[in-house]
């Protein structure tokens, strides 16, 4: 009987989550969950099927990725899940995905600019795009560069990573985050359809431009902190 | 037993339409309809789950928004939603959704020209989009705002409401609305299709230009007013 | 009990196979079959959801439009059918839908040029557009003239009518037709299929050509005709 | 009983995959997968509907075509499918779709760039579209020629098939392939997908410019030949 069975359990449910919501075909997506005050993580195996996948394949490491429980290798990408959970420190959840028109603006290189309220509601501010890695930086030490360098982009530009619990990773994909790893793939959900929304919006307007600061500040603080007032209390 | 069941139902099932016909994600979108004899409104709940909701959660309101009966919230969109009850006397029922194309045709600030007879079957005309909001209408009473901006807009240009059933708010979103709540979810299944079909004009012909005005009467008026002739005669 | 029991339930499985196919929303489309021995048409009537539509909904007319059998209205677009009965002497189905694809492309005055074998497979050159309906076209006979357009057209234009089993109806949507009522479905597939794939050849590159010439012949007659080797034989 | 029972079955399941992937619709596309020890191919009959194809109507050929079990006709592309049998050795599965976004690639003439590290993970480098067939070749052995063209890409610039498993025929659409008929149906599910991504890629940035090189080949050998790491260890 495994001491990480809530914690397993939870991780698979959101992971069969971004299947359900259309944002990973094949293999290619992963979400993990950190339990703080145990120094632990949860994250889907590498290279196995989401159909198959039962809680046990859930692996469980420490914060310098070494394999505590489990009997699978952990996703791949786990060295850039633990570089965000390093240094976000609010941060419970992370999610990778290669979801087509988030993947597709990473690809071109372009951040995805706050066009209107959709967006405001959950991302303050545009979506960045991180600088290329160099040589180095792919041939040593590849995954926890491409979490590095979200954290660089973070810092360098101040941007409260809980305001904006997204980065678009140059001419490879997103990665998205929150409390707890479903309110990770709700901001996955909502990264794909505002990229998608940006797209279109372009395509109506090639001169769009974002939404007056002003309107963007109203539909975010009306859905976060402290003067918030959309959905129920929280008791 | 509540006095208000069969209209609860009927915003209920309006509200899961809209999920259906995929206009909306996550708790995006909201339907409701009034009685205007009894002077109130049926409204979903604010940030409640489609999958979950009941007819129970589906809150009454009178006209200045008081929740007269249920036991959450009502959604952050009900002054927007009054708006358009006090100023259209014929509207029935009500629908906003952050619906894709529609969304972004919004948040380019872009009308969308009534390019075929798709559009002509159920809108007469362009489908507007509203001003901008100033800083002290987004700062003060905004949701109320958001729906004068749209009978505004209306009464400023002389649009009939009835025969136009829906407006762009502005780096926002869509509302529509018609006789009754499933009227308006009908309205909007025709707006994001015919938004999409306007971006893909533009695709294959950049300089495309309205259906000439006599072919939008033809299609508009055999489908409404004193001379129409399709579908079954309503007796 | 019907005489028309059979061509009933044809016709009404057609018209459902176009829901299924997602070429249709509400009640936006309606297909046909002819019987020429007996002089009727069996076609769907006007205004009603597809869901509940049973074969004795389906209404049989003679070739000017003449109810003879069924309580509904025939489609109002059914002098459109009637039309190209009429013209095309070797048509024994007819669809008309409003397809996302196809219909941008008739808003935009575009026809469709044969762009690779997707297309030649099915229709031999460039999927028409029809010009322009005169006001008084459109005033009078409405219907009828949309549907003599096209056969103006083909008539026009020498085009063979079985070879290519489509034309886009300006600022208006598709007709489809083909040896009963299954292969005008069939072809209102292939025409949104090969609608969409020109939009994103053209997104490719913006010079692109139709194929060549030999390559559309090729796959033309592989699969109609004499000398036709695609399928099973038929015996 | 058939000798070829497990063989039919697979390519059976195989050519429903591309239906279930979305990749397919009418009868568009074929799997197939050879037994090199046996000299056999086993493919879909031509022109069958996938709902109704059972393990039996799987045709059993030699490598020069003829059928060696079967009832049916085999898919008309058989030719195409031995050609690449016959030059690429390591090759045990084909498959050959009209899907959507590489077929409009195709139509347009233009290969595929590696815009990101979705398409490096499956194909190192371009994906390429081959040059226009003559008239003779298109006249005369049309199916065997739409295989050699690949071949004759492939031989000419250099590119090794195990790591390019794809190819987009100029004006018609895609074929692909793997190690059996499952990887074969995977490239063409990733092939679709990094088409439309590249499409996309393109609107967010037309002047975009694939992954660096080195980006390339980190994804490419992370998942492939001695130093990969991505995945379960193959016992």
């Amino acid at each position: 009987m495994s001491n990480y069975s809530a914690l397993k359990e939870k991780v698979l449910k959101a992971n069969k989550e971004l299947v359900k919501a259309g944002l990973v075909i094949l293999t290619w997506g992963n979400a993990s969950e950190i339990d703080r005050e145990r120094g632990v993580v949860a994250i889907k195996p590498s290279g196995v099927s989401y159909d198959d996948m039962t809680a046990d394949d859930i692996v469980i490491t420490d914060l310098d990725g070494n394999v505590l429980e489990g009997s699978l290798r952990p996703s791949s990408d786990l060295m850039s899940h633990l570089a965000i959970y390093k240094a976000f420190k609010e941060v419970g959840g992370v999610v990778h995905t290669h979801s087509t028109y988030a993947t597709a603006s990473a690809q071109a290189g372009k951040a995805i600019p706050c066009y209107g309220t959709t967006h405001a509601d959950t991302f303050y501010g545009s979506i960045p795009v991180t600088r290329e890695l160099t040589v180095e930086e792919v041939q040593k030490d590849y995954e926890l560069n491409s979490g590095l360098v979200i954290v660089e982009h973070f810092n360098q530009n101040n941007i409260d990573p809980m305001a904006c619990p997204a980065a678009l990773i140059r001419s490879h994909a997103p990665f998205t985050w929150g409390k707890d790893c479903f309110k990770a793939v709700e901001a996955s959900i909502v990264l794909e359809e505002v990229a998608k929304m940006a797209a279109l919006t372009l395509r109506f307007n090639k001169h769009a431009t974002p939404a007056q600061q002003y309107l963007q500040d109203k539909h975010y603080f009306r859905k976060h902190g402290a003067n918030a007032y959309y959905g129920q209390e929280k008791k």
